[in-house]
């Protein structure tokens, strides 16, 4: 498969975002419209991550799995197998949330 | 719930605004219109910190659990478990109320 | 009272600025238009300081009872206990007035 | 050749992008507007690397061979022995493509 | 008087403009509207100068007393005792005129 | 000769470019209009290089006699001993050519 | 005279331009408004040097008495005994031109 030859470069993180909830609470569909952007995300790939100005790698704060919160706006679509992934910066992510203990 | 899995990334803060004075010290109710954006908030969580140029992270000037005076403008509206939260940066806070001593 | 728990966060500045000359030296009524905004005001809380870029805190030029000459323009006003009170940062402070010795 | 001869400086890369799909996975003939530009491509030149503000040379993220993922816009066309090859900033790379293990 | 207390803060320069000379050599009248802005002035406060990205204080480049040349745009009014001065910042000043040796 | 004493100063570099190929390969005269701007050029003199923000100088990455391909835009055109030259800041130059070995 | 206790700032030049040549080779007189800004120039006073970000004086490219080339652009007109000066940053001289060995 591409994805898993797929090697972000820098700081940046392949996420894929969760399938919108199409149906209230109770079931009833949820007219196509107000169906907005899903901002929750699984991180799929993370690149090595940038180097500040000394010359040092800026760890990720963010890893292959992590469910995570992407801002409205930004982020690069990238289709592979078939599928649409998107590209963020490690620093726009806004989010993660932590596994159920 | 979400929230206490919910981790702000890098310097960024969750505040939860209090809710906005509806009546008058005299206990009449306000009009609706006057009713500004509310600046007084609770942080409920906050990330581990930015890093500066060197590397070093740069230590939260706030904790969760402090009262804190928000700036008029910027924020990003988050909803978690039906509820409304902001997040800022550390820096965007303009003060925070210590406790009664 | 709100005023004494206020602590400005990093390099911002509490001032209050000091109630406009109405009168002429002379003793005659200033027309209401004519009287500019107040650019001398007193300092009345500090932050900390911000960091520089090597994470080390730049020391405040200002300190609580300092009176000082503010910019024209910039400055957010803040609201406590009923009183007007501004918002600086501690750079865009122009001068402060040593006490007569 | 001329190809041969071509060292990009600093951070530079020289890419030549691959021919695009111009038929379905059926085989059947994809009209010409519908083929979008083609966003992988391979390195065929690198440059040494920038220097950051300390003076060390930044390692290139890609190398001579890689197969690389284009960024939508940005890039300077130039023909070299009559072929079109761009050159692209080793920071504007958006991920590489690992060989099939 | 306040001039004596009044403090600049950081790099900034209160300087006393020289009175425009009105008459020509010959001692005519120049017309009002030719006598442009006096670009000549004399220090007569300076602040403790600003602080570089290390913490370091960055001495200033004029000194009171010295005559300075000005740029043509820039500065601040400050009316201190009934008497206009302007605050520079010390980078702006362009020259000092040495004094007759 | 003017050029022998013109040193430029910095990071830049004086280049000299190349006769625009008047013909075809066939030897047929090719139209005024299609001959476009040459961005090939050799290099006729370079600066020391410039320091970066702590003093070093930055070694430069082109020498004189250096076969160069020039960006689009840019460059200062020079006129000495009746001659056109351009002056580029060393960062700016986007390749060289390597001598055939 | 003024020129002589004429001392420049941190990193900029004094400097003299050479007059126009108002005559072709052949000795006619050429049309005044085909007269272009005289770009050589004479350096007549430097300043100190600037200081980088670690408070290190950045050493001057250019000497008294030095002839050097000029942007095209840029400078403040100064006029120091009824005659003209321009004031450049150091870093914004094109060239010099070596004295003849």
């Amino acid at each position: 498969s591409v994805l898993r030859r797929f090697k972000p470069l820098l700081d940046r993180v392949l996420v894929e975002r969760f399938a919108p909830e199409v149906k209230t609470k109770g079931g009833i569909m949820l007219p196509e419209k107000s169906v907005g952007k899903v901002l929750d995300a699984k991180v799929v790939a993370i690149g090595p991550g940038a180097k500040n100005l000394e010359g040092k790698v800026v760890p990720m704060s963010v890893n292959v799995g992590d469910r995570v919160l992407l801002p409205e706006y930004g982020g690069t679509k990238i289709t592979l197998d078939e599928k649409d992934y998107h590209l963020f910066r490690d620093g726009d992510i806004l989010a993660k949330y932590e596994a159920e203990s």
